[in-house]
C-alpha cells in the first residue's frame, strides 16, 4: 500500500525541531506492507496544508498527517482538515471524558482552550489519545484514507501502536516489504561496491541493495518488495546467504544494530563486565551503552574525568605521565582504562581523552584528535587517531563511535 | 526568497536514518532572508526525483537537493539532475585533483567508482567539496537556481558554510526573517495562551507568535517577516519588550538555549563548579553539559554509578539507606549528590536514580519514576517524580531534562 506522510509545523522548517515521527511511522508500518513513498514538511498555513493534502491524496492510498493539533492559535490542522473533507466541528463527549481523566490525574484544571480540544470534525472517526488532549482523526474519501496525529512524539507513537498499526494490519494488502541489514567493516564504500558488482548483478528484480556508509563501517541493506511472500522470503534468504558467504570475515553484525548493541552482545556472550573512563566524550560512551535495556548486567559504571585532578585522584593516572606525554596520549588513556577497571572491578574498560574543539587544538594534536585506551582481561591496547574535524557535537559523536568500534574489535580478537 | 529542500534517500523513508540536514540549512539561510517553505523527502527513483524537482522549481526561487551523490548504483541524483537540466556528463579535473588530494591524505587508493565522482553535468557550476568526493552542483533555469549537495552531514555543512551561504548573502533580497525566543516555565501551554490572548491580538501583522511546549518549559517564538528591516526591528523590539514585561518571573532564558546551556550560564555567572552522580541517566547529564564548548571551566566530572557497589564504594552511599528506602529514593540521591561533590570538590552536584524501563518498575515505583538529588554550596534538595512512561530512550531524555531543569531552579533560588 502506498503511503505518504505530511509533517506540519513552522518549527521544523526553521530548523528549531527535528522530525523523528516520520521515521517511527515508517519503521512500524513497513512490515505490514505499507510503503512510505514521500514525506512532505510544510508550514502551519491553510493554503499550504490544503495543497499538500490534495497532492498526497492523489498519489497515495493512505496519508498520515502529523502536527498542528495543539490548543493555541498557531495550530490549524484540525480546522483545515475539516474544511478539506467538508464537515463541521462538533463536540466529542468521549474526547472530553478522556481529557477530564487526564487532567484529573495530573491535578491540573481545564480552561476554554484545553476544552476546545474535544471539538472534532463530524466527518472523521476519532482515534482516542490516552496520553494527550489532541485526539487522532481518520478521514475517508474515494477509497482512500487520511489519518491525522498529534506531533508530540510519545503521543504519536502510542496512537500508531494502539490504533493505526492494527488498522493497517486488518486491511493488509498482499504487498510485502522487508529489509535485511549487515554491518560490514574493513572496506570503503566504493571498494565494497566493486567487490560486490557481480553479486549485485545476480540479484533478482525483487531485491535491491543499498550502501549506508559511516566512519569505519558500512551498513548494507537488502530490501525485498513484492506480493508473493513465499517467493520473496526464498529470494531474500538466498541473497543474504550469498552475501554472508562473500563478506564472512568482515561482518560485525548480522542485524541492523548500533555499535553499542553489538558491543553489549559481545560482552553478554562472554559474560564480561565493562566500565568506562571518559574525558572528551563526557559520559557519552556510558550513555550509549546504558541506552540499551538490560545493560546493567554487564555495565557497572563510569568515571567522567573531565578535570585532570579527577584523572589523577579517581583513576590513579600518574601526574608525571600527563606532564610528559600530555593528557591526550596513549599512555594516559591506558592508565585511565586500567584505573577504572580496577576501581569498578570490571573485566573490560574503555577510556577516552581527546580534543573535541572548537578550541584546544595544537599543531601536533589538532582538534579531532582522540586517544582511546582499551582494557580486557589483563590486556591493554591503545590508539591515537585524528579524524577530519567537524562541529564539536559531530566530533564527540565520532569519538564515541570510534571507541565502541575499537572495543568490539579488541574483544573479538 | 522562497526556498524548498528536497531530501533524497530510501534510508530516510524507511526510517533507518533521520534527516538533520534540512534543519541545518534552514538555520543557516533564514538570517539572510531565505525562507524554507517546504521540505520533500523522496526515494532514489528517477521519476520521483524528476517530479519533485519540477514541482519545487515551480513554487520556489531556490531549491536545495541533498543526498544521492555516493559512488554506488543506488545513488542517481547527479545523473537525474543532468537529464532534468539537459546536459551531458563531463570530466572535472578540479574535482579529480580535490579527490586525489583527499585520498592521498587518507592513504587510500582510488578505484573506478571513486574516480567516477569527478564526472559532473556540463550544465552545472561545480561547488568544491574539500572534505568528501561528491562535489556540490549549482544549476540555473529561468532565473531560478537548484543546488545539489551531498547527504553526509559534515560535508553538507561545510558546503553550506563555504559556498552556499556566501552566495545567498551576495544575492540577498530585501526579505528579512528573524526569530526571538523566550523559554518560559510555570505555565501549561493553554494557560499561557489564555494569559497572552490580548498580547497576541496586539501584535503587528509582521510578527507571529508560536508555542513549542516541552515538559516543564515552553519555548515562545516570535517571528518577524517583512522587507523594511528598520521597521521590523522596531516591531520586534517592542513585541519582545512587552512579552518580557508580562512574563518576567517565568522566563528562564532570553535565548533559544538548551537547558544545559542555561545551567552552564548560571554556573559561570556565579563561578560555581559542578559534578554529577548518575544511575538511570547513565552519563547523559554529564554528556549534555560537556556538549558545550568551554564546559571544562565549570564541569569537573561525573561518576556513573550504575551498579550499587559503585554507589557505595565511590560515592559513599550508606548500604543501609539503600536497603531501607530503595535505590530510587530521595535519601539515596541526596547522598549521591553530596558524595560526588565531595569526591570531585565541586560547589554543586546533580544525582539521578530512577527506572527508565521497560523492566524494573513496581506498583509503588513504576517505570518513569526518578529521584533527583541536588547539592549546592552546602544545601541539598531532592525530589521523587513519576513521568508518564514512554520508550526507554524517551524516559531517559526526560529524566535528563528534569535533572537539568531542577538544578537551574535550585541554583536560582
Amino acid at each position: 500500500m502506498k503511503c505518504e506522510i505530511i509533517v506540519i509545523g513552522d518549527e521544523l522548517l526553521i530548523g528549531q525541531v527535528t522530525d523523528t515521527n516520520s521515521g517511527y511511522i515508517a519503521r512500524k508500518l513497513n512490515p505490514v506492507g505499507v510503503e512510505v513513498m514521500r514525506t512532505t514538511v510544510i508550514r502551519d498555513r491553510e493554503e499550504e496544508i490544503i495543497s499538500a493534502v490534495e497532492e498526497s491524496m492523489q498519489r497515495a492510498d493512505a496519508v498520515i498527517v502529523t502536527g498542528g493539533l495543539g490548543p493555541t492559535n498557531d495550530d490549524i490542522t484540525k480546522i483545515t482538515l475539516c474544511k478539506i473533507f467538508g464537515g463541521k466541528m462538533v463536540f466529542s463527549q468521549a474526547t472530553q471524558d478522556n481529557n477530564d481523566a487526564l487532567f484529573a490525574k495530573l491535578g491540573k484544571e481545564m480552561n476554554h482552550l484545553t476544552r476546545s480540544q474535544a471539538m472534532v470534525p463530524d466527518c472523521c472517526k476519532v482515534l482516542p489519545n490516552v496520553v494527550g488532549t489532541a485526539p487522532g482523526m481518520m478521514f475517508k474519501r474515494e477509497g482512500k484514507i487520511l489519518i491525522s496525529l498529534p506531533g508530540v512524539p510519545y503521543e504519536l507513537q502510542k496512537l500508531i501502536d494502539d490504533s493505526v498499526l492494527p488498522m493497517f494490519e486488518r486491511c493488509a494488502t498482499d504487498d510485502r516489504i522487508f529489509h535485511s541489514t549487515r554491518i560490514v567493516t574493513g572496506f570503503t564504500e566504493s571498494k565494497l561496491a566493486i567487490y560486490l558488482t557481480d553479486y549485485e548483478a545476480s540479484l533478482p528484480s525483487t531485491i535491491k541493495l543499498a550502501y549506508l556508509p559511516k566512519p569505519n563501517i558500512i551498513r548494507l541493506r537488502l530490501t525485498a518488495r513484492g506480493t508473493d511472500s513465499d517467493a520473496l522470503y526464498c529470494d531474500m534468504y538466498e541473497a543474504t546467504r550469498k552475501l554472508d558467504e562473500l563478506l564472512k570475515e568482515n561482518i560485525i553484525s548480522y542485524d541492523d544494530a548500533t555499535l553499542e548493541e553489538i558491543l553489549l552482545k559481545e560482552l553478554q556472550e562472554r559474560n564480561y563486565t565493562i566500565s568506562t573512563a571518559e574525558s572528551c566524550t563526557g559520559g557519552g560512551v556510558a550513555s550509549k551503552i546504558t541506552s540499551i535495556s538490560g545493560a546493567s548486567a554487564n555495565f557497572m559504571g563510569s568515571v567522567v574525568a573531565y578535570d585532570n585532578s579527577i584523572k589523577i585522584n579517581l583513576l590513579s593516572v600518574d601526574e608525571e605521565i600527563i606532564k610528559e606525554y600530555g593528557v591526550v596520549s596513549t599512555q594516559v588513556v591506558e592508565q585511565m582504562a586500567k584505573g577504572v577497571a580496577e576501581k569498578m572491578k570490571t573485566d573490560c574498560a574503555i577510556a577516552t581523552s581527546g580534543i573535541a574543539g572548537p578550541t584546544g587544538g595544537s599543531k601536533q594534536k589538532p582538534v579531532g584528535t582522540i586517544a582511546i585506551g582499551l582494557y580486557c582481561k589483563g590486556k591493554t591496547h591503545s590508539l591515537l587517531v585524528t579524524i577530519p574535524s567537524a562541529s564539536r557535537a559531530r566530533n564527540i559523536e565520532r569519538f564515541i563511535d570510534l571507541a565502541l568500534f575499537n572495543m568490539i574489535k579488541f574483544i573479538k580478537e
